[in-house]
């Protein structure tokens, strides 16, 4: 059994903060993040969350992230965000753009937000999660290094690319949430298979010839099998589209890792939709919602997406969360 | 080998045009239609083009579909526009909404459009097409009447809800198209294999208790399988979000049948986002777009996604489509 310690979620929050802040990171940059981070583990994700904050601190120390940036905000058009995170963490930039985002959606009836010059932006739903608390419908798309090859070649051209949207309920709260990654597996996993020195099911990764193995090394150096096939690389193609093509940011294909300290700022991209459902629906929208909830809900064993962070994050507001004491003797050791 | 006939696109589009025009359709709601019957032949995409005419027509005569409907365009925010087919066909009501919609996604930057109280929109791609040819990222999405079920359920709660793509290159012109459903395979090949009395790959379908079959007839009275298991089901649920909860239309849980005359109209819906890429990535987009595509054709045997339709267009334009002929009797004989 491994040994946990459970924080609540300000504690965690806390020790987020100030672990970012004495690796370098200033306090405005500091507090998204750790925000961020809370809310991950909240959800259940720790794969994302506290585990992320010494990755962090190290891309801070080593530069491949500018702790002290100013993302820049602009409005090129009536409906338009964009924001420069200027080699910055993606949190604080996104932060900044939804200020003007969020009001402007509900004024418009949709608006954009364009972010590059970026970074890994951790856990997608944490931020279209907040679009829908909003009371809007969020749709976010980010990409990353490239792991997933054409269909027919092998060389990857585009990453494991997530898309997510989160749709609102009338009470403030996301009523639904969806956030998937573009292959089978997340490729964390398949990381993780490597350093245990574990093979991975078939079906998880193909080697460098695009052949089938079941070898974690092999896979790393080749690619990340698309979920679905073709249909798996038409959705991290479009995610390329929206987060690297629409932005100006830097492709997968020629972005630097974000794993490890080589190769400096990845300076990938988000995109984030925000479309204000009452406009678009004439006022139907919540009904037609809560009926298509049911819809699934009403069927044993049927599975909402989102239902299992919701179901960890009401525990975890009152419970707090339970962390690996070996992560968090890490985390502090940091402070 | 089967008989064909070689018809020009204009031909296509006359002879499209002339049969929904004798069985009660209005010219206003027969040009949209038959210009995009003519565009998916050129696209190679037979099984929705001259194919779908009949359907058509027996539709108006029973009701299903309204040929005489006038579609009712609002703009209720800045960069929201809504029509509602008024139970008519969706293409005529995507033109008149696609007439404000271009325009104002020029000035806003993005604006989005709601279609409700529609029908079966055809090929999803001919329309974001249409808006990469008007220089704008196309977005579309178009519920279905039900028929893939929730991961751990059985009953089908969501359509094969396809969602597309299309990104504009500077020329006037669709770079790359993605146009994919949310199933394995498309339902219609699942009903061929149904009148052909012949036994379907395992993976396609599942039976009534979601359980695998190869029998077509218990896969139709079951539920289709999702591409990628429970991603498909989160894409689907996407669509459905987007082209019903978004415009009030009909969710597919209780949508009439596309196919047959009974049930009454199925007021469906449509969901499309147009967004400036230059206005969001500070003029950046072509460039991007471009190294993009050309690290997908820069692999032997790699497929960029719509290369397929594309070629078959340029083919089509100079050599026409050749058509079976079997079928253009039947077309004919509706004049």
């Amino acid at each position: 059994m491994t040994a946990t310690e459970t924080l609540s979620l300000a504690e965690i929050e806390t020790l987020a903060f100030d672990a970012l802040v004495k690796a370098g990171t200033s306090e405005e940059n500091a507090r998204p993040l750790a925000v961020a981070t809370a809310m991950t583990e909240a959800d259940g994700v720790a794969s994302h969350g506290l585990a992320y904050i010494p990755i962090y601190a190290q891309h801070v120390e080593c530069g491949k992230v500018d702790g002290q940036a100013k993302p820049v905000v602009d409005q090129p058009r009536p409906a338009v965000v964009t924001v420069d995170a200027a080699t910055g963490f993606a949190h604080s930039a996104i932060d900044l753009g939804f200020e003007k985002l969020i009001p402007l959606a509900k004024e418009m009836g949709v608006a954009v937000l364009a972010v590059n010059n970026s970074y890994n932006c951790g856990v997608l739903g944490v931020h279209t999660q907040r679009l829908a608390q909003a009371g809007l419908m969020g749709i976010g798309f980010t990409n990353a290094p490239a792991s997933i090859a054409p269909s027919g070649g092998a060389k990857p051209v585009v990453g494991t690319n997530p898309f997510s949207i989160s749709a609102p309920d009338a009470e403030g709260n996301a009523a639904l949430l969806i956030d998937q990654s573009a292959s089978t597996i997340a490729k964390s996993e398949v990381m993780k298979h490597a350093r245990e020195g574990q093979p991975v099911p078939e079906g998880w990764v193909l080697d460098a010839n695009g052949q089938p193995t079941t070898d974690p090394e092999a896979g790393l150096k080749g690619s990340m099998v698309p979920s679905g096939g073709y249909k798996g690389v038409g959705i991290a193609l479009t995610v390329e589209l929206m987060a690297a093509a629409m932005t100006g940011a830097t492709l997968g294909s020629v972005a630097s890792p974000f794993s490890g300290t080589a190769g400096g700022p990845p300076k990938t991209g988000q995109f984030f939709i925000a479309i204000d459902p009452e406009a678009t629906s004439g006022g139907l929208f919540q009904e037609k919602l809560a009926a298509l909830v049911a819809s699934f809900r009403d069927q044993d064993g049927a599975r909402l997406p989102g239902d299992g962070r919701q179901t960890a994050r009401v525990r975890a507001a009152t419970d707090g969360v339970a962390v690996n004491a070996a992560l968090l003797e890490k985390v502090r050791a940091l402070l």
